[in-house]
C-alpha cells in the first residue's frame, strides 16, 4: 500500500498529482527499485478516482523513467540513475574543469580570480571606496525610466518581445545617428550596431579582427578589463606608454615600423585609468600616423557625454576620412549600466561583418530595453539627465581637486587634473614604498583605491593608483581624500604617524 | 561679417548657440580654412551679447579644433580633417575589412551571408512561411509582462539599473532552481548562470571548452546556427547520425574509440530539426557511453516546457551522477525571445569558470529584465502561459499531422511525428528530385520550408526539410501543408501539375 493524498481543490490535474507524489516517494527512496506498484484498479479505488486517471499517471511515470512493466507482471519501480543531493554534490571531487578548459579560457580564469574585487572578504562597513567606476545609484532616474518602459511596451508591445531587428531597434539607431552629429560624427543608422554594452562591443570587434598571435596596440596603462579579453582572444599585446598629453606618438611610430598591428585601442577622453583627455593636435597627429600605417583605430568614447568642463575636442571618428576608425559608445557611464546598451559606429561593411558574428554569438540585443531607452531619449530625459550629471560632477570634481591639494603632500604624490569624467591617476613619489606596503596603509586608514598594476599590459615603472569619484558624494569624497592623505603621510616606520 | 541668429527663448546657453552655428558654417564650408573670424568685441556688439560669451564660444571652438589663433593675430578658421557626407561615404571604395578580418571571422561572414533568410528579396505577401522557428507574437502575454516590468521597477528601481549580480538576479536563479526540480534536476542557485539567451550560453560554453582543432560531437542533423559558432571557435565538428530514436549510440562509441571528444551537444527533446524525442533507455545508454569515455555532455533543453503531449522523459541532467552534464535552458521558445534570458546549469566550478569568461565578454545580463521575468514567474503568469501554449500547440500539431496525412503523398515523403515542440522533419523519397528543383516548386506553390542542408555539419544523403509550426495558426498550417502537398505532387515535368 502506498500513501498518496490528493487535493480535489488543487488546480493541478489528479493524474499529475499522483505522478508528482509517486516521484517524490521514489526520489526519497520510500519506494525502492524493484518494489511492485499497486494494480491500477486497486489504487483507483483507494484514491476514489477513475481507473484511467491512475493508468495515465502510470504511463507518465513510465515515460519519466520511474516505472517499468514487463509483460504479464505487475508494474515495478525501476532502477534509475539518481543525481546527488546538494550537500553530497558539494563534497564530491569536482570534475577537472580546469583540465577540460581551453588554454585561453584557463588563462582568463586565473586573471578573473585575481581581478575580482567583489570577492575581497571582510571589508569594514565604514570604508570609503574610491576604486569602483560604477555609477552612483542615487542619481539613477529610475522613475523616469520606468515610465519609458511602460510607454514603449504600450506602444510596441508584442513587437518588442520578438527577436527584433538584428542590427538594433531602428528608432534608437536613428536617434543615435543624430546625437553622433553633435559630436561631429557623420553616420547613418546603417553604420550603427547596437550591442550588449561596450564590453560586448569590444568582444565583437576583437572577434572580427584578432587571430591568435596578432598584435594589438593599447595605451599603457589602459582599461583593465580589456586585457583579459585580449588574452582570451590570444592577442599579442603591445603597450604604448602614455604621456601627459596622450599616448606617445613617437613610440607608436617606432612600434609600427617594427611590425604590423591589427588595431590601436584608444580612449581620447578621460582615459581610463589616467583621466587624460587629448587635444585636437594630438588627435590629428594620431590619426595621421594610423593612416600612414593603415592601422585600424578602435576609439572608445565611453564618456563622450561627460565633458562637463566644456572645451573637449571632437572624437577622432569625426575626422575619419578613410573610415578606418571603429567608434564605440555606451549609455553605461552617463546614465546607468543595467540596460546593457552600447553601440559600434563603423563602415558599413565592417558593421555587416560584426552583425554576422553577433548573429551567431547572442542573436540580438533585447528590443524591450532599446525601445525604452529610445523613449527616454526622445522624451528629453537623456539631455535632462546629462545636464544634471554635469552640474553634479563639476562640483564633485572641484571638491576632489580641492581636497587633494589640501590633504595630499605634493612631495609624496602627483596627479592628473581631468577636464571631465570620473577618474584621477596618482603617482607616488616615495621610491621606498612598495605597492603592498601602501595597500596596507590604505586599509588601516579605511580607504580603497584601484591599484595601478591592474591597468598595465606589462610591468609598470612606479606605484600608481586610480581614484574614481563616480559613486561618491562630496562629503564622502572629502573624507576619502583626507584618509588617503593620512595614508600618504604615514611614514610606515615604527613610531611614525597614527595607526 | 558672419551671419548668426541667436534665440534668447532657447534653453541652450548663448555661447553654445554660437558654437553650434559657427561649427555648421565651417562644416558646410561657408567659412573656409584660413578665413579670419570677427574680433570678439565686434561680434558681441553685433549679436547683442556680452563679450565674455563670445570669448567662451571661441575658446570652445578652439578646443573642438575649429579655430586657431596665433599670437598677435586674429583668430582664424583652422584646417581640420573632415569626414565625408553619407552619399560620398557610400561611394568610396570600402576599406578591405575582409582582408583585415581574422580567418575564423571571415569564414563566419561567408556562412552568415548564405544563411540569411531575412535578406531573401521579393518574397510575395501571401506566402506561407513554414521555415521560421520564431514564436507567434499573437500569443505573447505582452500586457502581463508590462505589468511585471512595472512592478519590478517599483520594487527594486535603482538596484536594477546597476550592473547587478554577475551570476544573475538571485531571486530568478532561486526560482529556476525550484523549477528545475520539477524536471528532476537538483541544482542550487550557485549552480546556475543567467545568460543573454541560449545562444550566448552556447558561446560561453564553447569559449570555456573549445580550442582550435578540438573535436566536438554533434547530432547530424543538428541546430543550424550552432555550426557557424563552432566554426568561429575553429572546432573540428564530427556529426553523429540521428536514428528515429535519437543519435546512433554505436556510431558515437565508434567515434570515441577513434579519438577524444571535447563534448557532445545533444537536444533530447523535440530535437532541432528532426523533432525527435529520445526515451528513458536511450538517455541512460547515452549517459553511460559518455561516462565511460569521460565525455562532457552539453544538453540543450530549449523546449523543456513544451511537452504538451505529456509522456516525455526527464532530462539527462536529472541522472547526472558525475556532474559531467552542462544543461542549457531558455525562456525564448515557450514565452518570448525578446528578453534574451537563458541559463546554464552545471557544476559549481564550471559555472565559476563560465562566469569569468562572461565577466570579460559582456560583464553581465541586464537585471531589469531578469527581475521582470522573476515577477512574471512568481505571479503565476509563466505557468498560466505554458498551459495556454500547451492547449494551443496540441491543437496546432494535431491539425498539422492530419493535414500532412491528407495532403502529402506517403510514397513521396515521410516525416516524424513529434510528441511536443514545433518541428517536423520531412524526407523526400523521390530520388530524381534535386534540392534546387524542389525549392523552385515550393516557391511556385507559395510556401517556404527550411532546407535540410542547413542542419548537417557534413553532407546530407537525401533531401530533407524542416517544418516549423511555431508562428502559424491552424488555418495557416492547413493551407501551408496543402501547398506543400501540391509542390510534392507536381511532377515538375512539362505537362505535369498546375503551374
Amino acid at each position: 500500500v502506498i500513501l498518496l493524498k490528493l487535493d480535489p481543490a488543487d488546480r493541478t490535474p489528479m493524474f499529475r498529482q499522483i505522478v508528482e507524489q509517486v516521484r517524490g516517494l521514489i526520489d526519497r527512496e520510500s519506494l525502492r527499485p524493484g518494489q511492485a506498484m499497486p494494480a491500477t484498479r486497486r489504487l483507483a479505488e483507494d484514491l476514489g478516482v477513475h481507473r484511467t486517471t491512475v493508468y495515465k499517471a502510470y504511463e507518465e511515470l513510465w515515460a519519466l523513467g520511474y516505472l517499468e512493466s514487463t509483460p504479464g507482471s505487475y508494474t515495478r519501480v525501476r532502477w534509475r540513475p539518481r543525481p546527488e543531493a546538494a550537500t553530497e554534490r558539494q563534497n564530491r571531487p569536482a570534475p577537472a574543469w580546469g583540465e577540460l578548459s581551453s588554454p585561453a579560457s584557463r588563462n582568463v580564469h586565473g586573471l578573473f580570480q585575481r581581478y575580482r574585487p567583489e570577492s575581497s572578504p571582510g571589508r569594514p562597513a565604514d570604508i570609503i571606496d574610491l576604486s569602483r567606476l560604477d555609477m552612483d545609484p542615487r542619481l539613477f532616474p529610475a522613475e523616469q525610466f520606468r515610465r519609458c518602459l511602460n510607454k514603449a511596451m504600450r506602444r510596441w508591445g508584442p513587437e518588442l518581445l520578438g527577436y527584433g531587428e538584428r542590427q538594433g531597434f531602428r528608432p534608437l539607431r536613428e536617434y543615435l545617428a543624430q546625437r553622433l552629429q553633435m559630436h561631429g560624427i557623420a553616420a547613418g543608422p546603417e553604420e550603427i550596431l547596437i550591442t550588449n554594452g561596450s564590453q560586448n562591443a569590444l568582444d565583437l570587434v576583437f572577434r572580427l579582427l584578432v587571430a591568435p598571435g596578432r598584435r594589438v596596440l593599447v595605451e599603457s596603462p589602459t582599461y583593465a578589463a580589456m586585457i583579459p579579453l585580449l588574452r582570451l582572444h590570444q592577442a599579442e599585446i603591445t603597450g604604448i606608454p602614455m604621456t601627459g598629453e596622450g599616448l606617445d606618438l613617437q613610440a607608436l611610430e617606432r612600434e609600427l615600423r617594427q611590425g604590423e598591428g591589427t588595431f590601436l585601442y584608444t580612449m581620447p577622453n578621460f582615459q581610463n585609468p589616467t583621466g587624460i583627455t587629448t587635444g585636437q593636435a594630438h588627435r590629428e597627429a594620431l590619426l595621421r600616423v594610423c593612416e600612414r600605417f593603415s592601422l585600424t583605430i578602435v576609439e572608445d568614447g565611453f564618456e563622450e557625454e561627460m565633458k562637463y568642463c566644456g572645451k573637449v575636442t571632437l572624437p577622432i571618428k569625426s575626422m575619419d576620412c578613410h573610415q578606418q576608425v571603429i567608434y564605440l559608445g555606451t549609455f553605461s557611464k552617463v546614465l546607468f549600466p543595467g540596460v546593457r546598451i552600447g553601440w559600434i559606429v563603423a563602415h558599413r561593411d565592417c558593421i555587416e561583418r560584426l552583425l554576422g558574428i553577433k548573429r551567431f554569438c547572442d542573436l540580438t540585443t533585447t528590443p524591450v530595453l532599446q525601445a525604452a531607452m529610445y523613449e527616454f531619449c526622445r522624451e528629453g530625459y537623456y539631455d535632462w539627465h546629462i545636464r544634471r550629471m554635469h552640474r553634479t560632477y563639476r562640483k564633485r570634481l572641484q571638491t576632489t581637486l580641492r581636497a587633494m591639494r589640501q590633504h595630499l603632500p605634493r612631495e609624496r604624490a602627483d596627479w592628473t587634473e581631468p577636464v571631465g569624467g570620473y577618474l584621477l591617476w596618482v603617482r607616488l613619489r616615495d621610491p621606498e614604498l612598495t605597492a603592498e606596503a601602501f595597500q596596507e596603509r590604505l586599509a588601516r586608514c579605511g580607504v580603497v583605491v584601484s591599484p595601478g598594476e591592474y591597468y598595465f599590459p606589462d610591468r609598470s615603472q612606479a606605484i600608481h593608483f586610480r581614484i574614481s569619484i563616480s559613486m561618491l558624494d562630496e562629503a564622502q569624497i572629502e573624507e576619502g581624500i583626507r584618509r588617503l592623505g593620512r595614508a600618504l603621510q604615514d611614514s610606515g616606520g615604527p613610531g611614525g604617524g597614527e595607526r
